[in-house]
């Protein structure tokens, strides 16, 4: 399969190539030198990322910021950062990726434990996490010609405990190898709608 | 009670009105002559909203446009306006009366079926109510001093039927005066944090 790789230098991202790679080809979509680069908060952007590499029969996004702090300091503008770049930013990955999704083709967002499990300082990671989910149920419905979407729930990673740690005590980490194996039953299974929940 | 009711004058807002009014007092917030009138797109007009009528017992939203249309035409413009309007305007009505609520205080907000049963159409819908359920999870575990919050999710409205019965072929409707137990529930009860199903 030809898949496109949103957050290919991050630590899933990486950890999605070491799974996938060797049965796929995987365009990385990052920040780092070298990757395709694309804004997943203009849809122009990605329209002239996926116009340049052409149709794909996986998209996977790993990207997406949060806010996190206090409910009781908690603006509506910083509350917006959440909605319009993890939320707004995956969702419009899968609404122009559709257009450029060959034939049976998959779509797999990334979404987080805090959609279920609330944290101190989440309120809009839970929020923003738990769209995500509610999105994938929403659009499996209308996906046409065996296309599907599907969301990966991760907990804390293990290898970024030095910086969400502090967020997650008592939580169990898991290794990024472990979380990549969600995406490969999310692209190459049979599933849509789901919540691939790594915990 | 002092409670302040946001979308007063809708299908929902006065079948609230009416359970709860022979045992509160209701502000009435909404765009009929006659009642306080507030802005939920803008945290100022919130805020004066609330300073005009003092602290509250309890805070119930049954506000909020949502986005419908087929998936494959939808733009992250169109998705925006569910995000903005039914999803952040409410989560604002919490976040900025958070600070108007007593002690002991609730904050009840309202999402929909479509969270979990999607519908043709209602990919915005499901990503939105959705959110508000993650929203309430969120917030819940950092509210102080007693205070709680909950999402009532109701299936579609008897009185509604001319207008969104064409969404919801097969789903059993449900009478205003029903849906409304589920805030006398929120509000009146000791939970926080849940979905309160009317379906």
């Amino acid at each position: 399969m030809k898949i496109a790789l949103f957050g290919a230098s991050g630590t899933i991202g990486r950890a999605v190539v070491d799974a996938l790679s060797a049965r796929h080809q995987i365009i990385r979509i990052g920040s780092s030198s070298g990757y395709q680069q694309a804004d997943a908060t203009s849809s122009a952007s990605i329209r002239a990322l996926f116009e340049r590499i052409g149709k794909v029969d996986a998209i996977i996004s790993t990207i997406g910021k949060l806010h996190f702090g206090p409910l009781s300091e908690m603006t509506a503008e910083q509350f917006r950062v959440g909605l319009l770049d993890k939320l707004l930013g995956q969702v419009d990955l899968a609404l122009v990726g559709q257009h450029y999704l060959n034939d049976g083709g998959s779509i797999t967002l990334t979404s987080g434990i805090v959609s279920e499990a609330p944290i101190r300082y989440g309120a809009n990671a839970s929020t923003v996490n738990a769209a995500l989910e509610g999105f994938a149920r929403g659009a499996a419905v209308e996906l046409p010609r065996g296309q599907r979407i599907n969301v990966v729930s991760p907990t804390v990673v293990s290898e970024s405990e030095a910086i969400y740690g502090p967020y997650f005590l008592g939580f169990e980490s898991v290794p990024a190898a472990r979380v990549a194996l969600a995406y490969s039953r999310s692209v190459e299974g049979v599933q849509t709608g789901q919540v691939f929940k790594v915990w």
